[in-house]
């Protein structure tokens, strides 16, 4: 229309917000609300909050970004005054931060645990922010010092970061001493609502089961496109051959026996005791991270349905500087990987 | 004097076995109160317990072996009334375990946390068992069961372990895929009732410290003989040239902006954010083994004093297959450390 591509979304006509039977039953409500509270600079302030919050990335309700809803950005413009007096305000939050425009009160308080809470003026049941993240609350802290330092209009225009070539993410890898690893599969056919939090999920499935096998992960991220991967940098590349394995305090004397007798006889180091206990040292499964994901234990990870669906398709181990060859596809998302900002 | 050679210790007259002045003013006091104890059976009995403490390597109360003391030894075989009383009663033991021959009673019981308590017949403040350590009670318990299990003559003859040569410590580590690292220095010239504790304390802490900087000891253990040695087997070889630091929550405010200003403009990675903190990847002090223990750091571990100054004196440092060099002195250390028995 008029050079605009627009949606029609329909809705239920309810009484009370309370009573939406879709997610955007509320709109209306919302929309009633903020017409009678927006005056032209006010809405020139929330437009500002907008393009900022934008342009740090923290702006959508959306469960990839995790950030501020454009109500929410409104309610907490409105309860400011201005654009400014927000940045202020917000540079000294200490988190929980609580407000309550319409002064619903404290009954449901004890429900929301959430970093941010902004009780919906027309719906005292609801935190606006419920889906804002702890670290995109901090984001938003660290941006509005900086802005209020420096004010400037840059700070309102995004600057992406030049995605990494191949031979740029083996220099960041050879400099780091790291050894990353991804697990590369076909990106499950899914809105983006339903897979990030897949994807969230598994990466940090994968990520904490190569911490329990003693590979130390550093940093991990999940990408999406065409295809996906769960990319864990790790700080320890090898384990031994061995693993040391703990038994029974040797005074539990059935228990004690048994676990002696189940390894006495063995081609593990032990049973040998250590401070009161039997211990053995026994041959270890996954000495390497390629072992541990190229197995089926790799399934027992918690990971999304549909992800775990794609990988049973099929899928590619990446070691080391193997892992560049994700750059053909994602190396936006490594150059923000291996030059992290706020 | 006919054959064998004699020591006479002198040693002070005093009242009661609580007036002590000097350690051995005890023994009158024991030999009495055993004199009117010990028949000739029970007499018996003690030398087969004590010949089958010494085979397994815990008869002793010297601070070497931390085991049992000939008069603990005594007291437990009176207790039970013959040697195989003591095998069946010690292999059901569950320690803390307290005996209290003459009734002295619960007065002072708060006083011992050992995990083995038999209160001095002659004095009751004092646990005979005191210096006995958890492993080598445990120890006890373990070869108890296995005499009763399988009663032979054997159990009573020490069986050494053969010692490692060079070339067989090499195979050893190929085989268990462990980074082994030694300190070695030259021994101080103490008593071993001296030394051991300290070069335990040293062992402890090196261990620890490489521990925090992240090189995951498996095993360590402590040698002295001409040279000593502080021996670590380590399960990770290298770190990477980077290590994870975190700073304060980015909502306090006024941590944060110091944390954020002193590393801003650095050639750290970041600060970007963590859940709700600044974070850093900084470049590591030690990444590896090698560096941390040539450096003076090591003199920041616990170390015993005389250890400290040896290690002042100078030091070599040994990583990987070159502790293999320890078997020329070391061999039957390094043959109890590769085949550990109970």
């Amino acid at each position: 229309f008029d050079g605009f591509a627009v949606d029609l979304v329909p809705c239920f006509r309810v009484e009370r917000a309370a009573d939406v039977r879709s997610a955007v039953d509320r709109t209306p409500f919302h929309t009633w609300y903020l017409d009678s509270r927006l005056d032209a600079a006010l809405a020139a302030d929330v437009r500002l909050a907008k393009a900022f919050l934008s342009t740090i990335g923290v702006y959508g309700s959306d469960l990839r970004t995790r950030g501020f809803s454009g109500y929410l950005v409104e309610l907490l413009v409105c309860e400011h005054g201005a654009f400014r007096s927000l940045l202020a305000a917000a540079a000294d939050w200490r988190p929980p931060v609580r407000f309550d425009p319409e002064g619903h009160g404290d009954a449901r308080r004890e429900s929301f645990d959430d970093p941010l809470v902004v009780v919906d003026p027309t719906d005292p049941g609801r935190n606006v922010a419920a889906v804002l993240s702890t670290a995109n609350l901090a984001r938003f802290q660290h941006y509005a010092r900086d802005l209020l330092v420096d004010p400037r209009e840059s700070a309102f225009v995004a600057d992406p970061p030049t995605p990494l070539a191949a031979d740029e993410v083996r220099a960041e890898i050879e400099h780091r001493g790291t050894i990353p690893v991804a697990v590369r599969f076909d990106a499950p056919d899914l809105v983006a609502d339903q897979l990030y939090p897949q994807l969230e999920r598994s990466r940090r499935g994968v990520a904490e089961a190569l911490d329990r096998r003693g590979f130390d992960p550093l940093r991990s991220a999940a990408f999406a496109d065409d295809s996906a991967a769960l990319f864990v940098e790790l700080a320890v590349a090898e384990r031994p051959a061995i693993e040391r394995h703990e038994g029974p305090p040797v005074s539990a004397r059935e228990h004690a026996t048994a676990f002696h007798e189940k390894y006495a006889d063995t081609d593990c180091y032990g049973p040998f005791i250590d401070g009161g206990r039997y211990v053995v040292e026994r041959e270890r499964t996954f000495p390497s991270p390629r072992t541990f994901l190229e197995s089926d234990a790799l399934f027992d990870v918690a990971l999304g349905a549909d992800v775990e669906r794609a990988l049973a398709a099929g899928y590619t181990v990446l070691v080391g500087e193997e892992t560049a060859r994700l750059a053909d596809e994602f190396g936006a998302e490594l150059a923000r990987h291996f030059a992290p900002k706020p």
